[in-house]
């Protein structure tokens, strides 16, 4: 499996703090539009139609190599790593002038609310695993 | 219509930008706050519960006259300026230490969604005007 | 003073509300971006090079006239409205497909530390006055 | 290093997502306002009077186990792992109404500009390590 997407993002004044620097809490709102424009691409991203089911973020890390600062353009790099029954795994790259500034790893779980109220996994949906794999998983 | 309630919120470090001052967008996430705790203590904050009608903001405004930074505690003043037939409309005076740093105006209106799937104002609903006014409009 | 200056911008996920659609905090939050595309195409936006001036937000008032939610990509058009001693006044208008769905004004002010710590107005740098005008104010 | 500390923050409006929940990237505010509170409350936060040396993160993990909502209180608690020769990782663990709804750890670094301006770990300042450790390292 080899999807790679790049976006590209710039740092906003509202993105740093008062270090100087990007805040880190940025860094996942990119993974995110970065997430968003590759389904989007895909023709895979529905959630804007008011269709269900979503897919929260079931866990993520990330780590912080270099700092970067307002008015700096990002190259994000997203790339699916594993298509699971209800869970996307992505990785992402972060560079800035050709130089990794960041990388982390994201997992979502598609779900649905059970009977309770709760929200339960459920199947990845068959046009977003087609697009993500050559075949079935 | 007097109604006043005081919250006290800290600049956080998110909160600042490189300027080294708190950004200005986050007093409309201040006042946001100050709005849903003054309607918790009046126990007519019930959009937690999943009730509807909800309230988007329909115009706001705001002056910043002295800049805070991280760490410093804002005191947030609400007043009801006015209930309408499908809005509030609230004042916000923003002090810190005594001294005012910022006011704000910002009213809001009940919906629900139309035939046609857009948001129409709904009147008011009566538990909230009881609380916020001494007797009918 | 005819400036205008259009910048597209996707309502993000992150970019709404439980009540399914933007949350108004972020129509500040795009003002800015604007902002700094318009600065960053005529040249004048220096902040990223870590100078000074900056210049914090003096006052800023906004209506929002239709919601927009997760996906739609918004028209952004910013206009100089006035070029003054210390202060640049902005307006702003905001289409999703066509139609105007927020306006706004926006009025920051350049500013330097005083001796006593606080921020002083200073006058607008020359080169962005000329930028923005067509001869002395 | 038994140190452990406990916030309350309630989850906004502003906080959620057109999914009615908690959006994910809201984690990282509250672990730093956890963190803010928590120096606060030993006397070594004094990045808010201007002091260096500041502490960007240099990694973070998270996982989210269940979903809370606007209203909801979250009791965020903060444990020093470890203190490093220029570190600090903490974890993190969110309860509501006693169920553990996400949990986390963060490692940041303390830095200051080096001559080539980039930034240049340093040791952890003797005051802080002190109030994190019952003696040396």
């Amino acid at each position: 499996m080899a999807k790679e997407f790049r976006y590209r993002r710039r740092v906003q004044w509202v993105d740093t703090d008062k270090g100087g620097i990007i805040h880190f809490s940025n860094y996942f709102r990119y993974m995110e539009e970065t997430e968003t424009e590759f389904h989007l691409s895909l023709g895979t991203e529905t959630l804007h139609r008011g269709n269900v089911p979503f897919r929260p973020r079931r866990a993520v890390e990330a780590e912080f190599l270099r700092t970067v600062t307002f008015g700096d353009l990002l190259d994000i790099y997203l790339r699916v790593e594993k298509v699971g029954r209800s869970s996307i795994t992505y990785s992402f790259r972060f560079e800035h002038e050709g130089e990794q500034v960041a990388r982390a790893g994201l997992t979502v779980v598609f779900v649905k609310p059970g009977e309770d109220g709760r929200l339960k996994p459920i199947d990845v949906p068959p046009n977003i695993r087609a697009a993500l794999t050559d075949g079935p998983e």
